[in-house]
């Protein structure tokens, strides 16, 4: 195991490097005391456990004080890697951290591993993986759906769940040993249509999960919004009414073409990266259309794609080519029709000529910016389908997460088929034991070696 | 006063922006219990003072949970600020700190100024203006001399110093002005010849520490040195040789000339910027000589400048123009001639050639890196002359103070002129109580808003 040996004081910056007033530098193993100790001028006791001190730090040899500072020490198990942790505060200057970090590897400590810290608290079971990567995830989440989202994993909303789903599955799974260990008897504790309905159950609530995934990854990665639409039709508008409504900032991407404007912004807590393309439409008499190239090329890696039309005129040749894309891709992409210009009049045409499409269609005008909260429901629902997902719910952020309850519930399936085919119980219970193991990679207890080290090492040092 | 009104609770993140695994704000006030509980899980009372709580942070409203935080509070006045204080550990993520702040502001607290922190400390008399001013010169330091001085005027060594003279001058200040009173009886409690004894020690530690700056300055700021010669003189091989053996980074300057070479180093805990200039030579017959301009630019900044020559051989042309340069800046820079190549022989010829400067002369071997300790001690004598100051010396780094002591010494010599001129005891002890104020400036008893305003402008946010 790359983090090995467990025995050792690892010491870390955990504050950032950079301009601040205070920088926070933590140690953390069984001789932690041991070895900082040496190093302070007020020496740390179990009756100091959790007291800030204001206290010296001093080099090792030649002993000279480095900074003033304030000594936190965190009595195992009450630690956040629950072994015995000192928090050093100290001015923030780079080289006194260095200094301070130097002097305790000097007395014995060693420099942590990314994650180390964390991974600690994982293997003394002050949280389990699934909590472990919420750090990580807190760490890096960028709007404050995801953050609220991470944090309920850290707080173990999502290990609960799972745990919930585990205990299902153990209670039929230990009735169906009890079936084993008399079925020469002919006794039945748990009939075949039992096992097969509760099976099912817990099936469902393995897909209620990973149903959220899709919402749960647009949570942490954010969404990608294309605006299409002919030259004039108020793109740039839009843009700049759904930018200015939530205070983010638009910004031209720097570069050759500037063909194309990206811009950052949130809808009711979910990142998105707003992309404004160059007008579509026929040239002359050639059936070429400027911009459809670039639009197509920007479509595949869309989660939505909003076409804009005119209101107030039904849509003329540049929004046929629109339309045409369209029809071309509703397979690969969700889209949203746009009728801009509402303000100038709504023509019952336009309405009409789009309806073939039979896609979610809604009046705006960005000049007013009326129907811009319809809108933004509506890309909403088109994302994320019927499901109103409550921001409150448990929600799957991560890919691993996924796969592990995607294999979870391969193994209830083919414990269900076996129950189906009257397999014998010895063969159910296989399957379903494979289920419980593949649960038990979400929380960590049956993570293999390999899975820790990827996990930990995408953490960033000091944490 | 900018910093005003006190009364204000403020808030700031004190650790440094960044990528890290945690970061600390920090509210302080009289009303910070107040404005922080009613955001936190677990409320603050006097009990917990010191004492590091693991913690909920909630938005104002909705109540929603932020992060989980660690809170500690410092109960005034054991506090930095000497008020109420508390210190929230979060997960450093910007979105969490902005929260946590913004419900903080919400709460009632006030985004801090920079330096509100420390100028809180210096107005509840946590510390004096010269220890407040060594905070930001801890956070700034380059050097661990610097360091290690700055952290001598924040432990107040530096303060002691100013107070001793202060009490020096206060006590034959009563004693003149017991003089005073008693002057129509014809008493005299101290002696014109005793006063201007003790006014002339007064004014000799004064020019100690005085005399001091120059070397403090160069703690601070750094000496900037300029290796001059002819082309292979040696002059990379000497940087390189000083770079190395302190493990310093060369790396050459990104530009369009590249006509020269910077590292960065540490000699003796100096940190030392050293410029490698082309080689300076005669060109043909033309008695223009390539690269002496590029020097004679550089020379006007740099604190000292080493000539390098060769040792096995007498100065030839190319030499002879760097000599004549020696010759016609000789009274603002400081030089070191350096006989390089030693391994190559001594010819008595070179060092002869070069003794009408009357100048230090080091013989070294960039190659074999013998001469090297002589020629960083050649250098250090140069730049601080006879005076070998200690590195536990109290050190004067600031212009302020330089300036203070200055005008501490002025006030000091017109008592003295006063003294010797018979003057009435009145106008001496106007003299010297002018002297009193001005050392009050350095410890911030006597110092003019403007000028607070100053000092503290220049502090990071958050300290």
């Amino acid at each position: 195991m790359k983090f090995l040996p467990e025995n050792d004081t690892i010491v870390a910056l955990s504050s950032p490097l950079g301009k601040g007033a205070i920088a926070v530098v933590r140690a953390s193993g069984r001789q932690c005391l041991a070895i900082v100790n040496p190093l302070l001028k007020k020496k740390l006791a179990p009756a100091d456990a959790r007291r800030a001190l204001f206290n010296e730090f001093y080099s090792s040899s030649p002993a000279r004080i480095i900074d003033q500072v304030v000594t936190t020490y965190f009595r195992e198990p009450a630690s956040y890697t629950g072994e015995d942790l000192v928090e050093i505060s100290c001015h923030c200057n780079p080289l006194i951290i260095n200094r301070i970090i130097e002097a305790l590897v000097q007395s014995g400590a060693r420099v942590a591993e990314p994650g180390e810290f964390t991974f600690r608290a994982f293997m003394n079971g002050k949280m389990d993986l699934s909590q472990a990567e919420a750090v990580a995830e807190i760490i890096n989440a960028r709007t404050r759906q995801s953050l609220a989202q991470s944090i309920r994993h850290l707080e173990g909303k999502f290990s609960e769940r799972v745990h919930e789903i585990k205990n299902d599955i153990l209670t039929y799974l230990s009735l169906l040993e009890i079936n084993l260990d008399f079925s020469d008897e002919g006794i039945e504790v748990l009939p075949p249509e039992v096992l097969r309905e509760r099976i099912t159950q817990t099936v469902r609530r393995v897909e209620q999960l990973l149903h959220s995934y899709d919402y749960g990854r647009l949570l942490q990665e954010g969404i990608k919004l294309v605006i299409l639409g002919k030259p004039n039709v108020g793109k740039s508008s839009l843009l700049n009414v759904l930018v200015e409504r939530e205070r983010a900032i638009v910004s031209e991407i720097p570069g050759t073409t500037r063909d194309y404007i990206e811009a950052s912004l949130e809808i009711d807590g979910l990142a998105v990266q707003a992309v404004d393309t160059a007008g579509i439409r026929q040239t002359g008499d050639a059936v070429e259309a400027i911009g459809v190239e670039r639009a197509l090329a920007l479509l595949p890696s869309a989660d939505i794609a909003l076409c804009l039309f005119e209101s107030h005129r039904p849509p003329g040749p540049d929004d046929e080519v629109l339309v045409e894309i369209v029809r071309e891709h509703r397979e690969e992409v969700k889209f949203v029709l746009v009728l801009n210009k509402a303000d100038l009049g709504v023509d019952p045409a336009a309405e009409k000529a789009l309806e073939p499409l039979a896609l979610p269609l809604v009046h705006i005008s960005a000049r007013t910016r009326r129907g811009v909260d319809d809108l933004k429901k509506a890309i909403k629902k088109q994302l994320f389908e019927e499901e109103s997902l409550e921001s409150e719910e448990i929600v799957v952020t991560g890919a691993r997460h996924k796969a592990a309850l995607e294999r979870t519930r391969e193994a209830l399936l083919n414990a269900l088929g076996a129950v189906e085919q009257r397999s014998t119980e010895e063969i159910i219970a296989v399957d379903i034991r494979l289920a419980l193991d593949r649960l038990g990679e979400i929380t960590g207890e049956t993570t293999s070696e390999d899975v820790l080290n990827h996990i930990f090492a995408n953490f960033c040092i000091g944490k």
